[in-house]
């Protein structure tokens, strides 16, 4: 491991941070609330550390797997624990865990809650926490389409099926130029949904904080009732389109930008993605319809919110899905762990394992016919490769695994199999809000000072794609002659 | 497919079946009960219906891989169909679709019931539906560990790694020799067992039930109360541990047998399999007694029998663990799951495939640290083929994605998540009890007749391990010419 340049990289980061910190700042100086010095204090210690660690000096410039995937663990983690800070001076959650669970959720852009009423909470704080989720959005698509698949690892090499593997220490070329397409579209996506929500009628403040949860798939909201406290179609439609729209493969926005728009649109996961929506949305509907809705449009409406919502991981509401009938509640349970597309700001599986899985299960039915002809497995014409689909497959199994004994640890909190089960699908998959104790319209306050220290971890092994944050507590990564 | 050797083969069990009724009459004659004709008339239909397939005659007598899993698969299928009958011409059950479903809980040894009072059903009847998971346990050791890896299919393979593939019409000899090992195995343990019960106080009839439910991993019982009715540690230990043995590898015995007692001891699933059983049962027993238990004693034993019954999927019970704290349940739940070892008479995942995905799972970390050298998977020092690998992670994606879609389905019933999830886990991994509705005091006779006939579905799905079932009803089976 080469220490000095992951500690330079890290010391840049922890400077951005607390340069990002600056707006929100200068919200509390303008709003003249409890928050100020809160922040000031924070951008001090932020910058200070920062400055120190970037003055490490490393001959060795290189940046291989093992220090790309320890930069982005370590970063994650830092800028949590740095990020807190302003909660927990400015008194907004009780104790620095609280603050922790909060700033993690942010920048995994999880959105789930301890604050039980966000509504008192000073300006400058609703800003912060909800703009973490649009860094946190835009530091994980650089991390799964431009690092990851430099560095030659997990399921998203399949983007660059082209790269030559891992080439240790030419990633950065590659990396900028990605991450430049992507600020582009990540931007204009923001800017868009802002004028619109504007246009609703929002406040200028409140058009930035729900657009951030939005195209951030994270799902913070300055009122306790979530996107419910909005009593109108338009911004429920158009946070619920955005939703949908920013659980797509960003690199596909990048191919409709160049005019290849029949390739965007036969793109397998794409479609996957959107089959997924439009029939849970569908089959929702009626159901609703069929118990407790007595308008079919109203429960088309709520049902495409939060079927988009859940299945982009958003986690924002519209109404108390956690009192819907069973069937609906299972459906909701199903596309928290789905997920939407790979190369998205979205958490969970994602659509493209699934994908991967079914035509994996297609293929083992044929060989009962067929022994002798095995095919391999294509996705969107090009062969997948054994390495690709055995992490595939490795991935979704750790992903259960971790699922199945993070609910069993959990339930020792005392509660009910449901909230056990979905407040661990909600954190491991960035989601938010889960059913029972943890449903829309709660939060997850209740639970101990150690479990949410524990939801914190697995909001960033969901986010980090499992692999990069096991790597780093792997011991083989810390000698150094490996 | 060669439907005339099918046809002929179907015959012949048929006609095993009415043999195999021959004792139930016996005991309905003696006990001179209301279900003597039941008996009489379905055995008469069943051999005559048997005799008239089996007078089929086939110039080609190959039995391919097609053939041999619409055998297995219409094979079970046919015996549930007449089995059925006694229960329902005798009156024991309201409706035919519900004895459908306690002779396919019987013959899949899952143990799931829908009689709300078995102890006022007639003993001919008690003896008929426990033989059922006898002759169910023994046709899965003969299907599982025969004639699969003689087809070259699936996971199982691994226990023939010497096994040249598929050998079209040469596989009967080979699966007589194993049978033939397996028959006197498994009398053997009855016989045991049975001894072991009658010197415990039980009558002989009851001595007979209960060995069938345990070494088949059924669940069957005379009383409502399961083995609980029984307030003896010594026959709660008898029945525990004999589930625990009946989940081991039959093919492990016969090494035993063999004097290779370094090679079974050294058995990597069997290891892993004893491993979860002790971890199990002592949480769940620490667990029990820091709650609701005042003697560490009981907790263990409760716990032990409890955990060898839901891991080995037999379902029987001592306790009500519905009321269990939600750490212990949870266990449970994950123990359904995984089920016990390949090559038993268990249902569920079968901790093989557990292993076999941990190992990818380590395999994908350290391929991490260096991307180059990729490691072949070992399992007991035999490297594993990359088909099996694929078999091994369709059938787990597949379990899952038929878990889930089934239990949004029966969630339709408007019932609880848990109820609706654990019904399922408990019909598709052939266990018998669930939580909630079916919990170990409930049945499965609230659930409508379509949701019966459903999880009869399922219960046959997960006893053939899900690709045997969906290869039936796959069109290009019945193709002549492939």
């Amino acid at each position: 491991m080469n220490y000095g340049i992951v500690l330079k990289v890290l010391g840049s980061i922890l400077i951005l941070e607390s340069i990002l910190m600056i707006p929100s700042l200068l919200i509390s100086l303008y709003t003249d609330q409890s928050d100020k010095l809160a922040f000031l204090i924070t951008i001090l210690i932020t910058g200070v550390v920062g400055f120190a660690l970037a003055r490490n000096r490393s001959r060795d410039r290189h940046i291989n797997a093992k220090e790309g995937l320890a930069i982005v663990s370590l970063g994650w983690i830092s800028i949590s624990l740095l990020g807190a800070l302003p909660l927990y001076i400015s008194g907004s959650t009780p104790t620095y865990i609280d603050a922790l669970f909060e700033i993690v959720s942010g920048f995994t852009t999880t959105g789930a809650t301890v604050i039980p009423n966000v509504e008192v909470l000073p300006m400058g704080i609703l800003f912060w926490r909800s703009f973490t989720h649009w860094i946190g959005g835009m530091g994980i698509l650089v991390f799964t389409l431009s690092l990851l698949p430099a560095l030659g690892i997990g399921a998203f090499q399949i983007f660059k099926a082209e790269s030559p593997g891992p080439i240790a220490g030419k990633i950065a070329p590659r990396i900028k130029d990605t991450a430049k397409i992507l600020y582009i579209t990540y931007f204009t996506i923001t800017i868009i949904q802002v004028i619109l929500l504007k246009f609703g009628g929002m406040s200028l403040f409140d058009s930035l904080v729900y657009t951030f949860g939005t195209v951030g798939t994270g799902g913070f909201a300055t009122k306790n009732a979530s996107v419910g406290a909005y009593n109108s179609t338009y911004i429920h439609l158009v946070i619920g389109s955005f939703m949908v729209l920013s659980g797509v493969n960003f690199s596909l926005y990048y191919s409709l930008f160049k005019g290849k728009v029949k390739d965007v649109f036969k793109d397998e996961e794409l479609r996957l993605y959107f089959a997924i929506v439009f029939i849970s949305v569908t089959v929702i509907a009626i159901n609703l319809f069929k118990t407790t809705y007595s308008s079919i449009g109203l429960a088309f409406r709520d049902s495409f919110f939060q079927v988009g919502s859940i299945m982009t991981t958003t986690g924002y509401s519209t109404a108390n899905f956690d009192i819907w009938p069973t069937f609906s509640k299972a459906i909701l349970l199903l596309l928290m762990f789905i997920g939407a597309s790979a190369g998205s700001t979205a958490g969970g599986m994602k659509v493209i394992r699934i994908l991967v899985i079914l035509k994996l299960i297609k293929r083992e039915i044929l060989k009962i016919f067929h022994p002798r002809a095995v095919k391999p497995v294509k996705l969107n014409d090009k062969i997948l490769p054994n390495e690709t689909i055995a992490g595939i497959n490795s991935f979704t199994g750790l992903y259960m695994i971790i699922f199945v004994l993070s609910t069993i640890l959990v339930s020792l909190e005392g509660i009910d199999l449901e909230s056990a089960a979905s407040s661990v699908a909600a954190t491991l998959g960035n989601i938010g809000p889960g059913l029972g104790v943890v449903g829309p319209t709660s939060t997850f306050n209740g639970y101990s000072q150690i479990s949410k220290a524990f939801f914190s971890l697995l909001m960033l092994l969901g986010r980090l794609e499992l692999f990069t944050i096991i790597a780093l507590f792997a011991p083989k990564n810390w000698r150094r002659e490996i």
